[in-house]
């Protein structure tokens, strides 16, 4: 594992509260280095924290009096504490939308929100996961910030590689949606179109890491994944400080790799052990596309593991057909009484449809997985209606025009005269 | 004009701190009500005020604990003091962005910043503007919201209507970016393609608002358009808190009509005024395209008047060839000693990546004139590079990705294998 080999300038303090990567297997801990698996029985590493202890009001008014954006939870992550006076793109804290329209749309009673990450940097909620990942290879002294990425990946490690004075070089499936490609190169980085599917992708980006040629490179959903997923858990933060520090009762989360939906998991039971929300029961939903749905047809048949399956989409930002965390989705959905659903690419149309005439928010494929499936799972009876409702929109429309354009024309062209404006019966 | 018939709802504290409608040009006065244009010279109507009095320390502490957008300013605005609980989109509180690797790109040592407004619900300025304009249609009981647009105005009224329950119908030149059409669309109100220019599509939107179909609509940027315009107020507002609560040397502002340029600056003057930041000098650049550069040319031929020009330039959001408030834009920049500058097409994608590939932030082809500008006026030295300059990034460059698109590719596509990638040359 030739990022082993770099020279590590960490420091208790580089990484704050973090004390160790640990093996979500087998719980061997290791040094807070670039590594990603478990040298005793190949399991995922994640972090591994002494979380402040004392009072949770003083830490809860240390947050609140902290920066717009994800640093505010700098004491509760894998990063210095000066965190946020370095060159970083400083995502988060996006809007926690109170949706009424929608709520009544599909009978929600309980109150339904829109965490919509289209706020952030370059739109979507990878921004998150980069920043952590990025300073994680600022103390390693990694130069070169790389990715495998079903695109928006691409974009957040660009444009935080730019800022931050990296190199940086990015993979990505040669048939991605125009706009992603165009913001990946923008950046002025490497980008190389790959020919095969996102799997393939990620299985070359791993074959590159381990030959002398990926020396001094941060794959930040490879070698830095520990600290990466961390990015996450701000999600969960975010959500529960925006309600007012409060858990919701449900949460729809978009399944690509999983990670995401493990990370909130976590980042919510982290908030309950420091005593900044009460504990209560909360309810956790995975979303997929049936084009790409391992996990949902893994938890509809009641197994365990998750069988691959070859995607065919157009959530293509959730187009993963082997995800990693799959299991352990499986388990958080059930200990927690939620369920993993999916729905069709033309109710993922409609949903993202929807969600722009009822709120105007103009959501990614995966808001339109996540609307469509928190949909469904009011119509089947796998979500209360009465409890309140949070749904994860993780990226931004303009980066999926392809969904809805054929549906989204002009009413009608006409001739700048109010005649002609007559004539095309749009008077009223 | 139909507009006037509709019943008024208008209260003393529906406009909060408003007083009055008032000429520009003769000073004359007129009830807060849907009106543009003065009765007695026709000449531009704008919002009068009384300011709140009092110690700035209060007011400014009151303005810190509000909302993270423009609602905190409500002091400032013509809106309810309740406004913040109304449906809106509740943009503004975007970033202000410390610009150090684009401040040595182009010599700047006295500072640089971006104010990002693609941070925005529809990733433009004009969620400001429109923000505050439906509040005006909310109070004045319009039902309908509609606008002319060179298309970032369309998706804003779209998404705003949308979520506060408006019908819409939008009005486009037929030729616009296919981003900024499907993102005008996709929010479900109805979006008229006119076949013309900006300026045809404006003036046939005054001859609806002059006939009885206009009757309860409300024109954003017409008949609203005394309220509208005070949306850009918050920018000034914005920046200053941001800088902490200081004024910047400079600021450099893209043109399309001229009106955001023009509420800048006054909105500088009510700080000042208000005691919320210290008098200083400061000195306004306007920026425009060279295919649509009226406002450029009359100050550099040192004209009072303004003289329409046909567009021709990709930076459509610009593209205003009969800029209302020219004259005021040339008044501004003559008293504090600012200037208006154009660079071309090529300049303007030029300044787009350079912008990316130093901040990491992907602007629209408003933002490329504005930092192409910046880089002119300085080579040029028209603007002090030793002074603290802020840059104005009005929106996104998703929604212009044609202008980068031909140089924005793939540096190579391969076959997944570590030989492939050595023999594309990638392997450093």
């Amino acid at each position: 594992m030739a990022a082993q080999t770099v020279a590590s300038a960490s420091t208790d303090s580089a990484f704050g509260p973090a004390s160790a990567l640990s093996c979500r297997e087998c719980g061997e801990r290791f040094p807070l280095e670039p590594l990603f698996a478990c040298e005793a029985c190949f399991g995922p590493l994640e972090v591994a924290y002494d979380l402040p202890s004392g009072d949770p009001e003083t830490l809860r008014k240390r947050i609140e009096s902290g920066p717009n954006n994800i640093w505010r939870y700098a004491p509760l992550l894998p990063v210095p504490a000066d965190v946020a006076s370095k060159p970083n793109l400083n995502p988060g804290f996006t809007k926690l939308v109170k949706a009424d329209n929608l709520a009544r749309e599909l009978g929600v009673t309980g109150g339904l929100h829109i965490k919509d990450d289209s706020g952030n940097p370059t739109h979507s909620f990878k921004d998150r996961v980069v920043a952590i990942a990025l300073e994680a290879a600022r103390t390693f002294g990694l130069t070169t910030l790389s990715c495998s990425s079903t695109g928006n990946l691409a974009g957040a490690v660009g444009a935080a590689a730019a800022r931050a004075g990296f190199r940086s070089c990015v993979f990505i499936p040669h048939d991605l949606e125009e706009g992603k490609v165009v913001m990946a190169a923008v950046y002025g980085g490497e980008l190389v179109g790959i020919e095969g599917t996102y799997d393939d992708v990620n299985r070359f980006c791993s074959e590159l890491i381990g030959d002398p040629i990926g020396e001094g490179w941060g794959f930040v959903n490879v070698n830095l994944r520990p600290y990466y997923g961390e990015g996450s858990k701000t999600l969960a933060y975010e959500i529960c400080e925006q309600l007012g520090w409060r858990l919701p009762d449900n949460i729809v989360i978009p399944i690509a790799s999983g990670s995401q939906l493990t990370k909130i998991d976590k980042g919510l039971r982290e908030l309950i052990a420091l005593g900044l929300v009460e504990e209560k029961p909360y309810r956790i939903y995975g979303a997929q596309a049936e084009g790409c749905s391992p996990v949902s047809t893994a938890f509809k048949a009641g197994h365990d593991v998750v069988r691959p399956q070859k995607p065919n989409t157009i959530a293509k930002s959730l187009a993963i057909g082997n995800p990693a965390d799959g299991p352990y989705v499986l388990d958080i959905a059930r200990r927690t009484g939620g369920a993993v659903e999916d729905v069709n690419d033309e109710q993922v149309v409609d949903a993202i449809k929807l969600l722009a005439r009822t709120e105007g928010i103009f959501a990614e494929t995966a808001g339109g997985v996540t609307v469509g499936v928190l949909r469904k799972l009011i119509e089947t009876g796998q979500l209360d209606p009465a409890g309140e409702t949070v749904v994860l929109n993780t990226g931004d429309g303009l980066k999926t025009l392809d969904a809805v354009a054929p549906t989204s024309r002009p009413t009608a062209t006409i001739r700048p005269s109010l005649d002609a404006f007559r004539a095309a019966g749009l008077a009223g």
